[in-house]
């Protein structure tokens, strides 16, 4: 089948004929119908976060299940699923507290390196994250996986399975935004276009979103932002405190910059909560006044959301359905597989939320 | 009536003949009966942070109501009483959301320096947290006092009012330590050792104290405390990750060092909160490595422990009775008001929990 490879970071993916094995006991092979570029992909390309090289990327993907390993029970050949990198085991004590973004199970989530269901020129292919969804087919654990509804188009399914998961996860299971309260979002790409779409459902009274591309402000609107703040126009911090009478109830970082990082810890009112989706650089430190920890301010990090994907993305489709989740806007351009470094380059000189590959089969 | 009265940062307190305005509407006229020295006094003492001066200190005491305001209904006089700076007004969103020591109704709780009750040589005398403890009586608002059971010593009964709910409402109300949980404290003074007995209240599995004054391990294990790391032996985190196969669930940071609050960060499993009680010295940043963020790390303040005075104050004391909360054992020395200066510098030097003034009347 035909893949994206990064070799090296900082250098351009090629396509290449990589090997897929057949699905294992609980392995499910998925055609794959749509992937989304993320940010936290370029993250890796750009060499921030080290993984082991070289590898087919990608992790935000829907599809159409091929075939199944002899133990798999949830799903048959024909069944449309979203991926999602927050695989769990399902007997740990962080999936049975409900918090299996934070399952660590190395039989179902195999360390960096460790999956050997990829090869290339008769080496082993990493599988990035247990997906790499960047490749016509994906074999994957089947607990890495959702079904939804067939009436679902799937590349908008994708979207749901990282940027938009993670960005509802934050406000609805992270954070619990209350109806309402006041929310300020830093950042309005897809993470954040995603977060201020999840503040608006749950009700948020007034939703502040900071960015400096201006191509986002009415992008953002249309999700759901109420008030809109230029950062190139100089602080942040000040402007959406004296907007909101002293600070606002919730505020999230959906860059993964220091800076940002620390204003969306300054903007909080007494008693309110930071949360960081973004990924902030390894090496990197954040600088918070200890002072503002005595007005019961708190900072906490949501990974994918703190999500309970089997639970989350089928409620997602359906909020879909229903008009209220914002998709369709989200998509600035379909690409082919063949076109996925042109997708990355447009993706970091901004302008854009998604896009998104499309296969043909 | 006498008073100690702070001049100006790092000097003597002297005592002086300070007036004492009467009761209105809504305030009590307390007998002071005893006064602990809290390490917050002596934040303040060194000027680590901001207060006009001439100031009487003092914020943590219990008495027995002397005459009440024409308003006043919830008390009268001969009740014995906790008073605690969390003064509430009972009606703003703080208040009515269970966070009342958010409160900052001006009415209930005047700015620094505005509270119109103390005179000097016929010039006004600030009242430190409208309740200056330091002094034979006290002018506070109803709303600052808890009745309690009269067969509770004062003394005792005094510690409750600042020290005693810091720490237990850390555990209890903010970060709501659950049962079989793994915990580390660092700090085993005053706050720090209400920490580790809320913490064995709420019937925490593991107890890891951190401290440097080795007199104070014996006394941490006194008070609950199964684990103790001795911070002169270097590499806390690390030592404590490894006890705990990779971290805490919750850690409290009863010093106010930012060395310490950022090691109370690290030292946190997946998915863990450190609180902050400490009081971190104004301009003092905390860094927090942006990574650690990723597996859902919390950091959070606990100002006065989250507490509902009213509710908390009486459980407190009615644990004492049951022999669950240690009071005694945390009174170093009683002293006379005239010792204070003596009081403070052997808190500075070490070697004590808490040092309590009892009032001659």
């Amino acid at each position: 089948m035909k893949a994206a490879v990064l070799h090296a970071p900082n250098q351009p993916m090629t396509i290449e004929d990589v090997v897929l094995e057949k699905p294992k006991r609980r392995e499910v092979l998925v055609r794959t119908a749509a992937a989304g570029l993320c940010h936290s992909d370029l993250h890796f390309i750009d060499g921030l976060y080290p993984y082991p090289l070289p590898a087919v990327l990608g992790h935000e993907a829907a599809g159409v299940v091929e075939a199944v390993g002899e133990d798999v029970t949830y799903l048959k050949p024909g069944d449309h699923v979203i991926s999602c990198l927050s695989m769990f085991c399902g007997h740990c004590s962080f999936c049975l507290s409900g918090h299996l973004s934070l399952c660590g199970d190395p039989e179902v989530k195999p360390p960096a390196g460790k999956a050997k269901r990829l090869g290339w020129k008769g080496q082993h292919m990493n599988q990035f994250l247990n997906l790499s969804a960047f490749a016509e087919q994906m074999v994957v654990h089947e607990n890495a996986l959702v079904k939804v509804r067939e009436d679902m188009p799937l590349d908008l399914a994708a979207l749901i399975g990282c940027g938009v998961i993670t960005g509802y996860g934050a406000v609805a299971r992270t954070a619990k935004v209350e109806p309402g309260s006041t929310v300020a979002v830093f950042g309005a790409g897809g993470i954040g276009l995603s977060t201020i779409n999840a503040a608006a459902i749950a009700g948020a009274g007034r939703i502040i979103v900071v960015d400096k591309d201006p191509f986002k402000f009415d992008l953002a609107r249309a999700f759901g932002a109420t008030d809109i703040v230029d950062a190139n126009l100089g602080d942040t911090v000040k402007r959406i405190r004296d907007m909101t009478n002293g600070g606002v109830h919730y505020s999230f970082e959906c860059i993964g910059l220091k800076a940002t990082a620390e204003q969306s810890f300054s903007c909080l009112r007494p008693g309110g909560a930071a949360t960081i989706i973004g990924m902030i650089p390894v090496g990197t430190k954040i600088e918070l006044h200890g002072v503002d920890f005595l007005a019961e301010r708190k900072i906490q990090g949501s990974m994918m959301g703190s999500n309970q994907f089997r639970t989350d993305m089928p409620r997602l489709i359906d909020f879909h359905m229903q008009g209220k989740l914002h998709l369709k806007e989200m998509v600035s351009s379909r690409i082919k597989l063949e076109q996925i470094n042109e997708g990355f380059a447009t993706l970091k000189t901004g302008g854009v939320a998604r896009n998104v590959i499309m296969f043909d089969h």
